[in-house]
């Protein structure tokens, strides 16, 4: 363990709705702070840790658990952990939140409706359309947290106007130093 | 990432042969020292990690390839890893030296006569009788490392003495600074 403050902010919210887009702008504003930062993305993880897994509710909590039990691990030696996965389900959320000393939860907000007209990678027609099974928000269920520390919208702000949601509560709650008037 | 140096000890060796007892004794050197440190060991990875995974080489190379991606993420991030499975082949424990930047491979040796003889578990018993089926050393392959960084011998030294060994390489390749005279 480390004498560092490590946290985790731990993304959720359906695909498409900004969590990778605002891990990697975060990444970057704490990089150049000098943290020591690693973001835990979905499709990564689950091709290092979780190969062979499904979207079984039981094998999406088993994902997630091992991006917590990976985040805990990091965070408590001083990392700045950034996870990026849709993790649907609230219980296992929770039990990722208990494992971290420092978890921070951001709700990557967005309707359905906006993700099925943005639909970048044409997943949601294809979900739609049945061609892929098990999608969250669409086929496979989606439980929006209650009590995340933040909130951000991506059909209602810029991802500007979110990044400075979240490095404002991360400063503001001493997981980082703000920007100090340096001479 | 950090500006810390991370590195990984990466141990091998049969059932038995020191591993996890050094693993131990070389956290408490560390931890003194100031370093952030942490141990994945084999049973507490595959629990987390591995769940459901068996001892197939196909199965046990995945288990070993997961313990070496979370310790290349938390030793590029300033950690000092101790990893403590068997990692039986040779193939998988060179696939994770590529991994880490950082890698020291210690080969635990013991002969098997003196496991099955000391056999504190009584695993060795099981495996003989065939109780245990795929048992490393016994009834499944163990590749013995060509080129270790380091080798220590249960057999021949006593736990002290492999911890000096160990210390004293970790120093003298400038993974830890040596114990200064301080005032």
């Amino acid at each position: 363990m480390s004498n560092k403050k490590g946290f985790t902010l731990w993304f959720t919210g359906l695909s498409g709705s900004g969590k990778s887009t605002l891990s990697r702008m975060i990444e970057g504003e704490l990089r150049q702070r000098g943290a020591s930062v690693e973001v835990l993305d979905g499709d990564e993880v689950r091709e290092n840790l979780s190969k062979g897994l499904g979207f079984s509710k039981e094998d999406r909590d088993t994902n997630v658990r091992r991006i917590g039990y990976v985040a805990k691990l990091l965070s408590r030696n001083g990392a700045a952990v950034i996870t990026a996965a849709i993790s649907p389900y609230a219980e296992v959320r929770d039990q990722c939140r208990l494992m971290s000393r420092s978890f921070v939860e951001v709700y990557a907000e967005c309707s359905i409706d906006e993700l099925t007209r943005r639909d970048v990678k044409g997943l949601y027609a294809k979900a739609i359309s049945g061609e892929i099974k098990n999608f969250t928000g669409i086929s496979d269920p989606y439980e929006a947290p209650e009590n995340a520390e933040i909130t951000v919208n991506s059909e209602t702000q810029t991802a500007e106007e979110s990044l400075a949601i979240i490095m404002g509560y991360l400063e503001e709650n001493g997981h980082i130093a703000g920007v100090a008037a340096s001479a």
